[in-house]
């Protein structure tokens, strides 16, 4: 069975098949956020600190943790999150961004083995990020495109897949360590989206055997009750074979529809998490439990 | 492309591969509900009439009837409920009953083309429910277990489907008209249960190329938050293929699942029912909408 460890300096997670899906925590992410942006290039990084703590409380086995705001210094700005994040939470986490020098910074401060976020398809970009994580002894999301855009032929995507793993191996990073992202498309803008994802998904695992990943919110983007349809989505993306997403632990629906898929999959052992979730007041009121004793619900954020 | 066509005297269902979802209403059915199996005995229907608008009115595309009471007169009362629930709706029907001269009662009052409800792969079943289907030119739901009980093998299941399929085809009833249900367990006793269903649709829909229908309910028995399980079930099993359910649509969390999935699994052209059920003010409270407009929740009923 493919497994992808990851960890801090005291902890460590597993993606892996047969295993509970791993909740990335999406909300580091100045990009869409304009308060976020303006308070992080300010050097105010009590939001950060903030959602770190939230959304581990709400369940994220994982962070996602990027700094990219035009014209900042992206490298500055990414290790002193990094930091933060790892003084005040004990989950391992992945280091995103698209710029090099952002990503050897993070790594620099960073204990433990990081997930690296990410490389794509591109030679140059390959060449670059793959012996970065080869140093470092990390694992890295392969997104699945290349020079030539993002297909929307799944076996495309698949044959980009097939070549950033192919890379890896050639830069001395075994498979498991490579964590597949299929792209995720608006649903809303592309029909067959969710369809091309879970068939990518299947052969990603059958045939590459392969962790995979995603950036589940944009399936909704645009779409009314879109927590419901990222929540469906990751649900019916598991039935498939995923086993981790980069989301929002704090949208109850989301995670939800994770943990009874988790639960479908016979991936919680006698529904233990579940029922723990769902029985224990105290527990958090981020599942079925705070809906199932009539509690009213907050309001959705995006 | 597989499709079996149900009728009543003015309206065709069609279940079928490529197409949304279709939701069989589940309510009409004594088992388990002391009042209605009361009120129905002393000829009272009043229930069953507001059952069955009420199911229609939150989205059931046809609906399953039952009047199996103890020491009762079930054809005379199956006969009854189906003759009321035709006068005051116009959805197709399944004429549910485990007693050969129930559904022989309600096929002579039905107006259009049923879904009996059901056969199994016992021997003695098939020689006496086949000849009354072929004859009434209905459609059939297939339950996959036989004289040794249901089977915890897939394997074992999907055999028994394969030799109820034969066994129609030998009354004059094509495969298209075989609506197999593959059995669906408590996943809080039986940890599998889920992935045991999942496979099996998968290959009844690849390799027998029928429809699917399941009593989605019973997957989540025993447990809390027990319609959230029933929806991420429901959304993962029509990931593997499912093509109709009897189920629940008043419960929001199951519809909802539903409603997202045929989204994801692009049946929703344009997403138009989604959007139409979420955008629409007036639309029922049954899917997300409810939920997005933060109305509090209506109390979950069994």
């Amino acid at each position: 069975m493919t497994e992808t460890v990851i960890s801090s300096a005291t902890k460590e997670v597993v993606i892996g098949f047969g295993r509970p899906f791993v909740m990335i925590g999406e909300r580091i992410n100045p990009t869409g956020r304009k308060l976020l942006a303006e308070e992080m290039k300010a050097g105010d990084f009590s939001r950060v600190e903030a959602d770190a703590i939230a959304q581990v409380a709400a369940g994220a086995q994982m962070l996602d943790v990027n700094a990219g705001i035009p014209l900042a210094d992206e490298p500055a700005l990414l290790a002193q999150a990094i930091q933060l994040v790892q003084s005040v939470t004990d989950v391992p986490l992945a280091i995103d961004s698209s710029i090099i020098e952002a990503l050897e910074a993070g790594i620099a401060v960073y204990q433990g083995k990081p997930l690296i976020n990410s490389v794509t398809g591109e030679n140059e970009v390959l060449e670059r990020v793959l012996p970065l994580v080869a140093k470092a002894g990390a694992a890295v999301v392969a997104i699945s495109n290349d020079e030539t855009g993002i297909s929307e032929d799944p076996d495309v995507r698949f044959e980009v897949a097939k070549k950033i793993v192919s890379a890896a191996a050639d830069h001395g990073i075994p498979a498991h360590d490579v964590v597949v992202d299929p792209l995720v498309m608006p649903i809303g803008a592309m029909g067959t989206a969710g369809q091309q994802v879970f068939a990518l998904v299947r052969r990603l695992r059958d045939e590459l055997g392969v962790n995979t990943t995603c950036g589940a919110s944009n399936v909704s983007f645009g779409l009314p009750a879109r927590h419901a349809i990222t929540g469906t989505f990751l649900a019916m993306a598991m039935g498939a074979g995923m086993t981790s997403a980069i989301m929002n632990p704090m949208h109850a629906e989301v995670k939800t529809a994770v943990m009874a898929a988790d639960v479908l999959a016979g991936h919680d052992r006698d529904c233990a998490a579940w029922i723990r979730e769902n029985r224990d007041p105290n527990a958090g009121e981020g599942a079925g439990g705070a809906r199932r004793r009539g509690g009213r619900r907050r309001a959705a954020t995006a």
